[in-house]
């Protein structure tokens, strides 16, 4: 095996060896944009920040809370900051662009403007506790929901991303809304916007795309799609990018798991009710309940 | 960047600082629950007894088997106890208790009732390992089973919370099986009640309501809901929280990928076969096959 | 609880202590395999190899690239021979082999197929990166989709685990793809072969089965299965293992949300398009559109 190694592994490492033109290359020159484990590391600040004492392993002591916030807010700026300096900068590497020019101001942007917002995000946040304790007989206290429920984390973390995407800053917003998929199976694109009182039960498979507008005390529950129905292509057959092609839901709905909700121009009016697997790919108005024609199964009995 | 942190962020943090409004605080005075690393960490360590060397990094040597063993116990008895201690504590204030008095009796019965259990729960396990094997022909060896099948993982982390649960412990047990679901995407309230001989494969968007019965030698497939049809709600429109909500399964079912069964009065019968996709929301006797009348998809051909 | 502890702890301990017929010892003597977290350890290692920087903390100098990766090449081939090493030795001790003698030369055989093969699996990653920026109108640039699709990490995942796999390892593949299962929610077992490509968009709930066979460009949505019809059993009743029992797709198939495919001798045929939440359990021939005839669901507009 040691002598294998030796002939051996610095062949493959040339082969390995980051290069222009491979896509996958992050290093110190050309690109260095921060690695996931880095942003992953100050969403989890953002959370302590959200959530002081519920998610970590030490408790935090009443006396000292403000001083650890402070702390805490002040490694997010130095961190985030750094990160999203290298995430505008490698963009405009990217897009030739030589005017736009000041990566470091719109960096700056970017943070001041998510800290400063992260109290009426709170406030957001507890609309939505209070949304999953009522929606759930299962749920015994707030803290509870805090502290166990998925759909909490999902959308905690995506009102951080959105917050983010809103103010142009590439990739890192995506970064932190995949960390949430992974832990919850709960996949919200950073664009979607969302009101408050959100509340999404178990959430395995729900997938909620990057133009879909959601308004306010909506539930869903698990393996809900707000999708899209097809995608548009220019005239040399690529995607196009950008365009409105996830549906529109409005206040007070609830979509009950498994259903599949498709396409740009639907919008599901207010109030209304869809029932456990349907599939809509057109708009219905306010105070509809939309169910399955489910013929019931074929029973044998041996 | 630097100014404005020292302009802005102590306002930030004062709006941010734990207040006794917030449902969120969890700091040492008032509440001071463990967070939610702290609690998976015991968990951690019980999975390591239950399947000592399957899950860590370092080898268990088998000459100190016995000691590491009674070590790890200890350290899961100490730290168990301060949390359960805390949970039923803060459970106390919120329901302004005066009279019940001792959460550390109750909280030492918890414990070492889970502790004292771990023999039979292990054994349990064992039937649920080879129910896996058994009924999967991919499964090369039992311990293939145990380090790779999230259906293990997740009945593993259920039978310890449930055994939690069923001690009356508030929030850990949640806790607990959440951790499961965000690893596996199986969601298993610790409420619900299962036999030995239990097998879960993929997994993915399985979810186990907290009222289920589930009997012996059950196998369920991904996707596969066990779900509440409606809630009962008090008069001030309130849901009823604790009800008999979710169905019952009797001995040797399988039910097949993506079926939903719904309903506190519902009970399938034992023996039965449930095929995928089925939406079952009454009761089917035993010995029953039930299918859905698949109409073949539309077929073109270009 | 301190004397509980002294008066219990040795008995609970003596219950749990690992035995020669409990199939979840795994101790120094008898069998030692490497524990789930030493092999995931390595498999982060073989990311980091070929996405440097991408998944870390500390970003990766340009200038010492070449030796970081050389080094950590080192260390997987040390620490996977090791592992490989063993879990040959567990399979020929349960085999009671005696005659197949060389466990370290076939270790050696699998790992130095592996790092000779990274060359190959990189480039074929990138076509599979190529896939998931034209497939995906979300899609900003390929460095997002290196670090936050979760397609990409799974069919890396997969194409690592598929190598080792072919190369007769046991048990190591099998925890390599089931830890990516835990992240992404795709359930790729080592066994599938799958071509350059491959795309899974949004994943959660994806299963492909063991002996499926996927073309090229094949791109696949959350929730579909790949799946077995029904299981083989042999005349003791046992299920056999290792035939034929999961589909075929061909070249450039594109199969939407929620479809379900079975059967060992079902040929999806090339450039075929299904639908969301197709059931079928038959070949169809290249070319096909297959659709549900859905009918639509009953809407009540109150």
């Amino acid at each position: 095996m040691k002598s294998w190694i030796e002939n051996h592994l610095d062949t493959i490492a040339d082969a390995l060896s980051p290069c222009r033109d491979c896509p996958v290359a992050n290093t110190e020159r050309d690109v260095n944009l921060p690695g996931t484990a880095a942003i992953t590391a100050v969403l989890e600040k953002l959370l302590a920040v959200l959530y002081p004492g519920c998610h970590g392993q030490a408790p935090v002591a009443h006396e000292n809370c403000h001083t650890q916030l402070r702390d805490t807010l002040e490694q997010i700026a130095a961190e985030l900051y750094d990160q999203a300096h290298r995430a505008l900068e490698y963009a405009c590497n990217r897009a030739k662009c030589i005017s736009c020019g000041d990566c470091a101001a719109q960096a700056r942007t970017t943070v001041t403007a998510l800290l400063d917002g992260l109290p009426a995000i709170r406030e957001m946040l507890q609309e939505d506790i209070q949304a999953a304790y009522e929606g759930d007989p299962a749920a015994r206290t707030t803290m509870e929901v805090v502290m166990s429920y998925p759909g909490l984390y999902a959308i905690t973390v995506h009102r951080i991303a959105h917050a983010l995407y809103s103010q142009g800053l590439p990739l890192i917003p995506r970064v932190m809304s995949e960390h949430a998929h992974a832990k919850t199976g709960i996949d919200i694109h950073p664009g979607a916007s969302i009101g408050p009182g959100f509340f999404i039960d178990h959430g395995t498979g729900v997938v909620i795309g990057e133009t879909c507008r959601i308004g306010r005390r909506v539930k869903l529950y698990q393996g809900v799609t707000l999708g899209a129905l097809s995608f548009a292509k220019d005239e040399t057959g690529a995607l196009v990018k950008g365009v409105k092609r996830h549906p529109d839901v409005e206040d007070n709905v609830i979509i009950y798991a498994g259903a599949t909700i498709l396409g740009g121009d639907t919008v599901i009016g207010r109030d209304t009710v869809i029932g456990g697997n349907v599939w809509l790919i057109h708009s219905v108005p306010s105070g509809s309940k939309v169910y399955n024609r489910t013929p019931s199964p074929e029973i044998h009995i041996l």
